[in-house]
């Protein structure tokens, strides 16, 4: 079962313990940045075995050392507990990306 | 020494030998699409190592099994041989994809 989209109210306070992240067009967002290239897609690497074993799939993209990553739940319409845990294991994965 | 811009022919020429390919924006683009996500990432991880061997590196987007592309040479300020290199080795690599 897929969860519910959280309250403005739950996902703000989830929002405020998620450092880097921000809500907008019903998504939440935030860009990584890394040293070179080769961080940046180990990074995404570790970040997509995360993604499968939630069966949930970022939003992103890369230029260089960058990465823009976009979460939303889809068939629940938007952000969910889904997008908040994964958030989460992104930042843990990225540790001092800034 | 960075390549060169391809002229206008030179292009074209490149591009008519280059299944999926079209030039837009001073780039070349092309989508990629797999059965899921796992082989959507099984490509970026092999097109990500041709990339560090060439230094040269993709801007590209993920959602899913789908993998868009766009490669300029931007310190050429056009699309070089670099890029048509690189956009060979990701049609090898996809093999089938659509």
């Amino acid at each position: 079962m897929r969860p519910k989209p959280l309250s403005d109210s739950e996902r703000s306070e989830q929002l405020s313990r998620l450092n880097g992240w921000n809500f907008s067009d019903n998504s939440i967002n935030r860009e990584f940045k890394f040293r070179n290239f080769s961080e940046a897609f180990a990074f995404m690497t570790r970040s997509a075995m995360e993604a499968e074993k939630l069966n949930h799939h970022p939003d992103w993209k890369n230029t260089y050392n960058r990465v823009a990553v976009s979460l939303s739940t889809h068939d629940a319409g938007g952000v969910t507990e889904l997008d908040i845990k994964l958030a989460t294991e992104m930042n843990k994965i990225a540790g001092n990306g800034i």
